[in-house]
C-alpha cells in the first residue's frame, strides 16, 4: 500500500461542508492518500494519526482544492476556426451554422490525427487543474464518423457524450426528420456501447423540442443517461424538457424564464453554466445569482469548443462567474468542482472527503479566492490524479 | 558568436510593418539570431543567405511574437488584499484608500522578504512571455522605505519608476503639503540615481493637479522622465497634464473627454490601457476603439498590483481588449509588444527587426490571434531573452 500525506495546506476546500461553508474548508490542514484515495483529511495538529510507514509532502502553506471537474467539453476535431473569431469580434454575431465547418474539417482528419490533437488538449487540462472531463462527439455526424469520435473520446475518458443532435448536417438540410431518424437508430446502434450520456442542442437553429425528445428517448432506450444543450441565444424550451427527463444537467441557461428558474430549483438538474462562451461570443452572462438564490446547483465548465468558447480553462471559468455572474470565488470554486461532479453523477469525485478519488491541485496561491483574484496567472503548481502526482 | 536561426515559424509577428499591417506579419519565416540580437528575419526561403554555423530550431508552425513589454507594475510589496477583493466582488466599490494597507504590509516587509516576493513575480511574468517590464515603488512612502523599493526593483529591471505620489499616507493625512514637499526633496534626493522615471497618481483622492506639477516638475529636474497614472475613477486633469510634460504614457485613460483624446493624438504620449483593472474593480472598461480610431497609441500592461488589478498576464490583457474594448487581435498583440515599448521610450524591444534585442515568445498556437480565440488557456510554449531559451 502507497500512502502520502500532504501536509502544511494553507486553506484546504474538501466541498465536503455544511449549510453556510459548502467547501468545507480547513485552515492548516492536512490530507491522508491511501491507494489513491482520501483515506483522511482534517487539520495538521490532528495528522498525527495518520502514522506508518506514509511519504510526507509539504506544500508550504499553499491552498489545495479538488481537481477541477469539466462537465461540458467538444475535444474530439479537426481544423480552427480563428478567422471566424475575428471576423466575429469585428461585428459579426454568432450563429451555431458555423459548426458545419468544424464537422468538414473534422470528417476529413484521420484518426491518429484527432488522437493527436485530443491528446494535447487532454494534456492541457490536466496542466489546468482539471482531472475529471467530459467529451462530446458531435462533429462527425455521419454513422461512421460518430462512430469513430466516440471510440477516440472513450480512450480517455469515461465521461462520454453522444451529440449526433449538434446540428443538422447539410446533406440533410432538406430533410431534418432523415436525419432525426438517422441519429435515433443507426448511429445510437453505432455509438451506444462506448457512451455514457445523450446529449441534445435544443435551440432555434439546432434542434426542436419535439426533435429533442424523440432523441432523448432513444437514446435513453439504448441505456444512455440524459443531458441538455439549452437556453443559450434565446428562450426556449430545453430547460422545461431537461427537467422532464430528469437530465442530469442543462447546459448554457443564459435565457431563462421564471418558470424555468423554478422548474430547476424543484428538480435534481444541474444547471451548468458556461462564460468561456459569452467571453467569446460578446454575448451576456448567464445570471447565476438569481439561480442560486433560488436554490439552483450550479456547476461551471468550459464548453471547450472551437467554435464558440476555445478555451479549457477552468480558473478563467471561476474568474468569469465571479467578475461577471455575481458568485462568490467560493461558490465558483465549488461549481467547478463539486458541481461538475453532480452534472457528471459523479460522488467519487469533486470533493476532498474520505473515499474520494485524490484527484486534487496544489495552487501557487494561500487561498482558492486568488484563483478569482489573479485572473489569467497560471496558478496550478502541481496536480495529484488518483494520489499521484502527474507530470512527475 | 553565438548563432540560433529559428525556423518553421507558421506566422511571424515582426512589428516591423507599415500602414495596413502594423504587426509586420510574415508566414513561414524564420529569424536569425546572432549574439542575443535579431540579425534578420524574413521568409524561410530566403532565410539560406544565413550561412555558417548557426543552431537551428525548428518551431513546428507555431506562431512567434516580440516578448511582451509590460510598461505598468507595481511589484514590489508586502501582503496581499484577497479579503478586499472578496468584498469588493460582493458589492463593496473600489477606493484608492486600500493602497494604504499595502504600504503597511510593506513597510513591515524585510528586504529579503520583498526580494523573494518580487523574484516570484518576475519568474510569473517570464512564464506568460514577458520578457521587459517596468516596476514602480509607491507601497513605501518613507524616505528610507522608497529608497529600498527602488534599490530592490533596480535588481531586477532597468525600468524602474518613483511613484512616491501613490497616496499620501496616513501619519501625513492633515499635512498634504508637507507630504508633497518630502517627496519633491528627501525622498526625490534618495531614489533619484536608481530610477529612471518620476510617477504620479493625480485623481481625485489622491493627488490635485497642481501637487501632481510640482512632483513631476521636481522629478524631472532631478534627470527622472516622466509619466502619470490619470483619468482612472473619473474625469481628470491627468491626461491634460501628461502631454503638457511631454510625459512618455499616461496610463488608464477610462474617463476622456473629446479634449483629452484630441490631446493625445496631436502628442507623442502613448495612452496606456490597464483592463486588468476594470476586470478586477468591475469597472468600465476605457474605450480603446475611440483611441485608435483618433490616432493615439495605444499601449496595453497589466498594472499587476495586489489592490486592483492582481494579475502578471499579459495575453489576458489581450484577451479583455478585444472582448471588451474593441480593439482587433492584431491591435491588440501590437499594443502589448511594441507599445509598450513606446510607452517605455525603448526601441531595442517590442518588434524583432534587424537590431531588435532576441527577446520573443513562440506560441503553442498557430496565429496571434489565438491569444484572444484562446482566453485563460497557458499558450507561451518558449520564451527567448537576449536570444537565450529561458528555462533551459
Ligand atoms: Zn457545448
Ligand atoms: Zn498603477
Amino acid at each position: 500500500m502507497t500512502a502520502t500525506l500532504l501536509t502544511n495546506i494553507g486553506e484546504l476546500t474538501t466541498n465536503a461542508g455544511a449549510p453556510g461553508d459548502p467547501c468545507g474548508t480547513i485552515r492548516d490542514a492536512a490530507v491522508l492518500i491511501e491507494d489513491g484515495v482520501v483515506a483522511w483529511a482534517g487539520p495538521v495538529v490532528e495528522a498525527s494519526r495518520a502514522g506508518g510507514d506514509i511519504e510526507v509532502v509539504d506544500v508550504g502553506g499553499r491552498a489545495v482544492i479538488p481537481g477541477f471537474v469539466d462537465s461540458h467539453t467538444h475535444l474530439v476535431f479537426g481544423g480552427d476556426r480563428a478567422d471566424e473569431f475575428e471576423a466575429r469580434m469585428a461585428g459579426t454575431p454568432y450563429a451555431a451554422g458555423g459548426i458545419r465547418r468544424t464537422v468538414d474539417a473534422t470528417r476529413a482528419a484521420g484518426d491518429d490525427e484527432l488522437r493527436a490533437r485530443l491528446a494535447a488538449f487532454v494534456a492541457e487540462l490536466h496542466a489546468q487543474g482539471t482531472t475529471t472531463f467530459e467529451v462530446k462527439t458531435g462533429y462527425g455526424l455521419t454513422v461512421d464518423d460518430e462512430a469513430r469520435l466516440v471510440r477516440i473520446a472513450a480512450e480517455v475518458t469515461d465521461e462520454v457524450t453522444f451529440l449526433g443532435a449538434h446540428v443538422v448536417p447539410a446533406e440533410y438540410a432538406d430533410d431534418r426528420a432523415g436525419y432525426v431518424d438517422l441519429v435515433c437508430g443507426p448511429m445510437l446502434d453505432a455509438v451506444a456501447a462506448h457512451a455514457r450520456w445523450i446529449d441534445v442542442f435544443c435551440e432555434r437553429g439546432a434542434f426542436t423540442p419535439a426533435e429533442s425528445e424523440r432523441i432523448l428517448t432513444a437514446g435513453i432506450d439504448r441505456g444512455l443517461q440524459p443531458r441538455v444543450h439549452g437556453n443559450q441565444l434565446g428562450h426556449g424550451e430545453g430547460v422545461r424538457l431537461a427537467v422532464e427527463f430528469g437530465a442530469a444537467s442543462v447546459d448554457h441557461c443564459t435565457y431563462l424564464s421564471e418558470d424555468d428558474v423554478a422548474a430547476l430549483a424543484a428538480s435534481s438538474t444541474v444547471a451548468t453554466l458556461l462564460p468561456g462562451v459569452e467571453f467569446s461570443t460578446r454575448q451576456p452572462y448567464p445570471d447565476a445569482r438569481r439561480l442560486l438564490d433560488a436554490g439552483v446547483t450550479v456547476a461551471l465548465a468550459s464548453d471547450c469548443n472551437p467554435g464558440s468558447s476555445f478555451t479549457s480553462s477552468m480558473p478563467l471559468m471561476i474568474a468569469l462567474a465571479v467578475r461577471e455572474m455575481g458568485m462568490t470565488p467560493a461558490e465558483a470554486v465549488w461549481a467547478a468542482t463539486a458541481g461538475g461532479a453532480r452534472a457528471l453523477h459523479r460522488d467519487d469525485v469533486g470533493h476532498l472527503g474520505p473515499g474520494a478519488r485524490a484527484d486534487l491541485v496544489v495552487l501557487d496561491a494561500p487561498t482558492r479566492v486568488h484563483l478569482a483574484y489573479r485572473p489569467g496567472v497560471p496558478l496550478v503548481d502541481a496536480v495529484y490524479r488518483d494520489g499521484a502526482l502527474m507530470g512527475s
